[in-house]
């Protein structure tokens, strides 16, 4: 932190918060989470026999948290799709993903090092979510606390909190469970970070919103970059959230706790 | 009717219509929808593994209605949520119900005659709400007969409509029935109740809508309270309701009269 | 072709694209959609056990379109029910498809030579509907291709994209298969006339969309009522489908060749 200050780290982090996402970190987005996508058991085979339904998955894991925070916000669901380039981009990524001649393009995104680079970016893209997020939603409702975390919280989280109904367009229904009930870590630090996001823009957190992103943003993508680099599912809230459950929710200790 | 003649029924009737519903009558409402939540099995080990999962739910329970009735006007499905003083209530219950020490919260309510005081005031927040979603509807469609009774229905069926997806969201599914193919007496009544508030709307029966409040919510509170004493999900309109549809769908007759 | 030039071909169609379809083309709408409601296998049990139901299901079979697009374009989802003698129409053929004594309603519809012109009338809506749901995009969205392509997508589709949660009213869960996964031929063909009207509506199509309208009307209603006659349900589009399909995404050649 010390050197981060001797760096000025408000100028820093004021010029990172007005860099423009489009189109490296949007691209970098999109091919992450259509690498997702394809580890999914028999999403190739869909992509096979069902185009549309594949690309209409595609569409839900890139732009899954602009029609989830739509639909919350009463506007259309597909009011992202008239920016036709960011859809004929996520197009082009899910084609090189799924039909590249020789599987060329997979093989080269899904290479670690790449795929660090590519996560890294990815978690930037998903901090100026949230952050948006919260202050569209502090916009349409000044004084809905409740509003706007769960607006940043579907913002961070995407295709990840309607994965039951993008299994479905798959042909796949796994009732037992759900992103709610069994929370990823990408997951559980979006609803963190859609809490101080709110708070701040509700000015409680005494903190500048430039320096907030700077700060989840370095948490997210460290976290993320270990996690993708040690192939861990764990989650860096594990110790704390078992206590906090424990005392409040009367939860038994140590059950979140898993490392695979 | 005589008795309340003498007591002057219109003023007694505009007195009972203007009285404000927060926050005891919508505590009442609160407790005895997230005491119903806690009877479905399973919904005690999601509040243990999955507090989040255990108050989304709560919320549906305590306000599916105002989420499905903006939704279907085409407004925010969270709009409600920017009432942060009822959702605290309504956290706060939610809380006291499933994590109170020694369950004494839970006991205190569930005991017989403290819970039929709160069911009873429970269906004069049902009605009120069937009549104030039959005049919003209104507002909106000034001839819109089936978009009247359809709000007023969703107002007054609240989660049960939606009770897959509530399912669902603690990983249960039973896709074999829902609220629609098996009403419950409160849904039906609902149904009924909605259809008697539009044709009140839109000037067909001739009676003044306090008046219908009132004789509604007698109606409806002695019905659950009754109900609720006995045990009973028989429904009073069974017997109508058994000749009706046989004359008019040919359903086979007495098949709709259950009582366990 | 010819004879159609010689009879002045631009004239016919622009009578023909302003032709009101209410009521005799609409009726003919709802009874071919609500004969095929009573063709799916329990839909007879379900009207009997629950009218509100088999009601709702034909609600959604006849509206499902409106109901859709709304839905995208962020409108009111039962904006369509405050035309209440709509509404009526689809009620009387409901009922009458369903509760008709001696079925004798169900029997005259279902002879096939009633049923063919009944099939026909009922693809002039569909392309009717395709080309007022991308007009009705193109002036939200005027750039939005993506947005034209899909709002005129549903609404020649319908019901069919939401097959999953229209069987769910009925107590059916088929989760295995959807109409995205399986398209059939009404559903393709309203995806390429939807692409088609887009086309034209952002003039890259250099046709008068009443032309445009009357072409693929008289392609809509010859299949249909082809594939009637012959109980097929093959597609016209299978040839040239697998073969795109084959150089594009890599699909086996001749997969999707059914005809039963």
């Amino acid at each position: 932190m010390e050197v981060l200050a001797a760096l000025n780290l408000g100028d820093i982090a004021q010029v990172f918060s007005k860099m423009g996402m489009f189109p490296v970190f949007d691209v970098a987005y999109y091919i992450v989470s259509i690498l997702y996508l394809k580890y999914e058991p028999g999403s190739v085979e869909v992509s096979r026999r069902s185009p549309v339904a594949s690309w209409l998955c595609a569409m839900l894991y890139c732009f899954g948290s602009y029609i989830l925070a739509d639909i919350l916000l009463g506007s259309s669901p597909i009011d992202y799709f008239q920016h036709n380039s960011h859809i004929l981009l996520a197009s082009a990524v899910w084609y090189l993903v799924f039909y590249c001649p020789l599987n060329l393009f997979y093989k080269c995104v899904a290479f670690l090092p790449v795929k660090l680079v590519l996560v890294a970016l990815k978690e930037v893209v998903r901090t100026r979510k949230i952050a948006a997020g919260v202050h569209h939603a502090h916009h349409a409702y000044h004084h809905g606390l409740f509003i706007m975390v769960i607006v940043g919280y579907v913002k961070g989280s995407g295709v990840a909190l309607i994965s039951n109904f993008e299994q479905l367009l798959r042909g796949v229904w796994r009732p037992d469970t759900n992103e709610i009930l069994n929370m990823s870590f990408p997951t559980k630090a979006s609803l963190y970070g859609a809490i101080l996001f709110t708070l701040q823009e509700s000015h409680w957190l005494p903190v500048a919103k430039s320096t907030l992103i700077l700060i989840f943003t370095l948490f997210m993508a460290t976290s993320k970059v270990v996690m993708t680099a040690r192939h861990s599912h764990g989650s860096p809230f594990a110790l704390i959230e078992s206590w906090v459950c424990h005392l409040l929710f009367g939860s038994p200790l140590g059950g979140s706790e898993e490392d695979h």
